[in-house]
């Protein structure tokens, strides 16, 4: 059967009967519980002269609650772990697991990891967080996590479960993105190894929203609005100062859906630069003779620069990997900056150059509404997950209906930008910039 | 063939050039033309005990630059009307139409109509806005619409079409919700019976989400948005008096959408009425016990009421109807607040009631990014369609892809709220609201 | 002497050591201590023909850390409450009072009284919540007061100081306004009478800005934004409806200050009603006439009223108190909304209005910076005046400068504004109104 | 007399009548004229021993509309010219300014000039904008100016009244900082040599707060709104990681204001260093120490460096000037970050450190409504005063009176904060810092 590798693992056979009162009769105004036999369709598009849609690897499992779960509520331990850089919402989604465990499930023993996977392990000599209503109640106000976060450490699997072990874990919610999720899936494995009975239910939080199976990833929305407000002041800089031009970077180390974004809503972008696109800066269909041009015509410019393009032109010959098994990228705004300075000298003209970089405004931020209603739903639809005894998977979002991904299959690859796919058809359009900046 | 009911209209064949350069050769870093031929699934769930969906009526076009138009640009007259109530984003739209029209195919006539459908009525001596990039520039940062709008006239369809006829309008974009798109309909039925070639691209607005056919409508976003603000501040009135309940009364006529996301997204709302689920007032089970012993246990409450909610229990027997055609409402949020008041007074508790009516406030406020970004896919989308000469239609968003509806099919029937369902159970948890406020 | 008025009353010698550690030594880069000797001019228009001022009256003290204190801090116990309407803030001072007192002071025994004066009535049976840095550390992100509120109860002096001397009370910090200080001031005087050595601190409260003797309120500047913001969409409905008029009704029971600063803030308004200056409506100078003449000519008009306006058009024969002794006003905004409406008709104008009212929106809503920075130092020195052993007196800013006020002095006439002043004048010349709209 | 250095310099007599209409009767609700006779006191200080204030140079000139004035409407051209760094506010004194000119006067012809002083010089080939209600309507909801901006050419003094000559301007509105008014009055005493009659009215803008005789400029409250912002976020940054520490640079060159109202206003600044106050970052009373005890207490810090503090430890052996005459600062915000980075290491403590330069996003944000209406009101009084035939003077606002100030006396020093006063005092109590981190 072609679906095979979309098949959710579980634990057990779920035979306690949930303490959440729903309905399948219909009609009855009540809700009905969820099946793992409600699939949903995950790639729409239809095969040419059918009116199907592709079989293959094309079926996920709907979340959210089941009549009957695995877990009995009253004997779980529930652990919460935030890893890697901050995103809006992620103390939203603290709050709706804690939320639903215990108003729904009646769990009442809930531990939050200090500062990622490192918080598991003895050395740190960080102590859990005990976690209840009383202590989520407010925090989706604010931005970050009150667990704290930090990089890498997931590759220490053995010591993380034995830490799971050692604190009776029946749960471990790991709120992350790539490279969390890879440590979930090897500490997965390692408590299958063990025979051991925890589910592992990962959450996927990446800023840049270079997750795959995931159809927008939380905190992408309010960055882009944050990252709006930036443009903005940008090109008030430029349009104020004599020939200016303003170069903001952006977060998106593999992928550009932030640039792409923030460019289509805010209306004043010259130049978008994005990691799946290479572009030349000299000769005559490099970005240095588009951006003069522009000037001259214009009086001002605004470039936007994912902190991942351009990579090519940086001489990475030292380049290291950070703490979560990222290559560290040469600094392209700083590059930019650099060279188009250099280059207005060089054709004397007297330009203002302005580079701004909002990263930490951005990624700091409280979630705003729109993240709010989806970190809360992504956590409820967790915990159920969690408690039917599902594990070694992702909840998600795909085709606005929450599913349910085996995390093998969101790791095997990023997603990108398709230069040649509508979106950054429509950035082009916004920008008006040349579809392709390369010197045949 | 089953999907008969999805096919969209032409005015003719398109055999002109686009001036639109793409290529639809792959890897060469440049976006494609859409195919007639390229067709998304509609609803994704599984016929169950297969690995396929239903094909009944599920195909639909994919929206998109054809490589071949029907309309010369040089030779369109192009019309946008917006009509209704205002909603975020309808500045975006325009700006976003005009923009595609006069960079992307070199279309120089553009005519604003003002105030909705009234504006083609001669009695109104209501000049057009002749529109370009100049005028529409810097649109998107307010709200409301540059156009002006008003409620009704759609079925004035005779002299809509006489004034378009004299106007040689080409391309009639109308931005409006059920009641302007059905005016449409009637406008594209007229058209078609005097075998006039001018094509109707509908752009669906409404603030209530309430059109089928479309995963979100623009403005929705930023609505709930504001609406969070004023449910805050109804929490804070509610927290710092004696016994203090906040009543908010959200937009909703006949879909509680708004107050479903206000409420998940607050957090702060223990009680969300709204037009698809009826409720008791009294006895055992109705509302106001519920909100008395929640007020006695927690000294405050927030209840959200769309405006369309618990119409029973208000006397409509005078009831008559807007221009819009839409049923006028008894006020059910100075009922709910006048009967809370007498309540608690008849059961001797001392309590604070405050109403809270944000409609005009959020409205009237200008798109957030996210709907930028969605205002101005959409408008080039519609672009897209009409030069292509298709008519009759609607440009909308299906499982994340921009799509053409027939505009009967959105019209058909209201999108409503399924009180058994995933996001109305999530309101149930959010709120700890009983599923049922009804006495049997 | 003429400055007899103005002398702060002090509860005894003050003769402990201050532990903040200052130096009166200049150029040491360390601030001094504050004596009762510094002093500041209030009235800073010069007597024609001099170089000098008022004399009488005229000399304030300066506000700040005495070097010696009146107070223990080991045996102070203090209480905090707060009264009347919301405004922002609240929770600004009430964070500052408790982190000075401790922090600065060493004070551990800080009580907040519930629900203004209600809370010291055993009849009400609301405990006190104790204070400290924990409990306040984040309270300034929210509106509101996190001790409640409520109006009135000031009269019941004998049984709250009663409820001061049972629970050992040394300081009591009143933030509220006209009301509540005109009980602050009888407290005050009953403790005197009973030989208590009891601190009465007021700390003025008014959104209203209607406190004489200080030279802006806080929560004044933060109301102002926010009826910007509702201006701003009330002139958006006005301007996209077929002759639109937008009425807006502001806070300003007596004082007209929100609606005036609102009005050259937003530039969108085109009357500005305040309860200070009279006005007609019918006749040939009347507001009507105006309001028509302005519709026809630019098709839309702005109207803001504070809710104090024109109660000569409301008959208030039956006109009760509310619990703060405040006359209950009639609703101007309502009314008007029903006169224009009428007016319009009769004229046979088609006009659509639209009444806005978006006081609790405005009142809930958390402290912007400036307010912020304002309400830490009004409560630090309320502080430092408190534990000098000052009483019957307000902290103040007047003329840029923290000051000690007479609470006698704040209570005895309202502040409003001067028809013929400054600010009333750049009012007319913002709005573009006639300067009085009377016949005679 | 000792008010000389205060008198206010004038064209000529004032002997046409004003266009104004308004009433000096009392109780006729008219706003009066002002008077060359009506003054204020500047410092409000007492003599010790007195009921008086200290006289010399003491008496301000009030701003306001005069009964008789110097130019004849119809025959003024205004110019306004915006000059230095970005500030939030600017258009909405040039929109202050144009309206009042026009609506209130009657002035029919504006010129706005481009890129500050700059655009007087013929080689810069700027044209100037004609302005008007039409092109400044909506200019206030936008950051930035209009009208662009430069620095320096203030010294070109010759050709700039040369231009002023040529272009037949009988009014120059200058609105800039401290170079600029320099600027303004050597142009104003140029044309004095050449017995010209061109008012020179300069609308003092200082981001920094740094000028003289004005309580507050234009911009900072919005300035340090945004400041708050950009600390919040790094104060969740610090949180968030494992010893965390946040470093933001804000705008001051030599006054900390900027970084003193931030601190105060977010609560969350535990070190601010300030221009005013030197500091050792080595040694057991140096910064360092103080910072890793913090650390190690609370496990974050949060450092707010104004961007001309602490230059003692940059080597400037090669600084230069920028165009407007400051010294050119070395970078305190990079050097602190590398200073404390290679302190934790030496220490053997695992920090996180980021950085965070949020200038350009404060300086270009929009005015926010209390500076709103501040400019509004500068504006206009500088009309007024220009009208009168006033030069050689800035508007100002004074013990919350605008007035007239000599420009000689506001561009003599630079306004600093007091390290011994009350703002630096509310400082050091709200960051808990030392109060002087000196090695003795």
């Amino acid at each position: 059967m072609d679906t095979v590798d979309f098949t959710i693992q579980n634990l057990g056979v779920a035979s306690i009967r949930t303490p959440i009162i729903l309905s399948n009769k219909v009609k009855d105004y009540v809700a009905g519980y969820v099946s793992d036999n409600d699939m949903i369709i995950n790639d729409v598009t239809r095969v040419p002269g059918t009116n199907q849609v592709y079989t293959k690897k094309n079926l996920l499992e709907k979340a959210g609650p089941r009549d009957m779960i695995y877990f009995d509520p009253v004997k779980v331990h529930a652990a919460i772990v935030t890893c890697g850089g901050l995103c809006p919402g992620l103390n939203n989604v603290i709050r709706s697991v804690v939320m639903s465990l215990w108003h729904v499930y009646g769990v009442r023993v809930i531990s939050g990891i200090r500062n990622g996977y490192r918080g598991f392990l003895p050395e740190s000599n960080l102590p859990v967080i005990e976690l209840n209503p009383d202590v989520v109640s407010d925090i989706h106000k604010d931005g970050g996590s009150i667990l704290g976060s930090s990089r890498g450490m997931g590759e220490r699997v053995t010591e993380i479960v034995d830490s799971l072990e050692r604190m009776n874990v029946s749960i471990l919610f790991s709120i992350g993105g790539d490279g969390t999720q890879k440590g979930s899936l090897s500490i997965s494995e390692e408590i299958s190894k063990r025979g051991l009975k925890i589910s592992v239910i990962g959450i996927p939080k990446t800023i840049d929203n270079d997750l795959c199976f995931i159809q927008r990833s939380f905190g992408f929305e309010t960055a882009v609005s944050k990252a709006v407000e930036a443009v903005s002041c940008a090109h008030t800089e430029a349009r104020c100062a004599i020939n200016g031009i303003s170069i903001v970077k952006l977060m998106g180390r593999e992928s550009g859906f932030i640039a792409a974004h923030t460019s289509i809503a805010s209306n004043d972008v010259n130049f978008t630069l994005i990691p799946e696109l290479p572009f030349d800066l000299d000769g005559p269909n490099g970005l240095l003779v588009h951006l003069k041009n522009r000037v001259l015509r214009r009086k001002h410019a605004v470039i936007v620069v994912a902190e991942g393009a351009g990579q090519e032109h940086l001489s990475n010959d030292n380049a290291g990997k950070d703490a979560s098994g990222n290559t560290l990228l040469g600094d392209i705004g700083l590059y930019l900056k650099d060279r188009v300075s250099k280059y207005f000298k060089s054709e004397k003209i007297d330009a203002n150059i302005r580079y701004i970089d909002p990263s930490y405004i951005i990624r700091s931020t409280a979630a705003d509404p729109g993240d709010s209603i989806y970190c809360t739903r992504l956590g409820t639809n967790a915990v159920h997950a969690a408690m039917a005894g599902k594990t070694n998977m992702l909840v998600s979002l795909i085709n606005n209906t929450f599913v349910h991904v085996p995390i093998q299959l969101a790791v095997e690859k990023r997603n990108t930008i398709d230069p040649e796919g509508e979106l950054w058809r429509d950035v082009i359009q916004a920008t008006g910039q040349p579809p392709l900046m390369k010197n045949v």
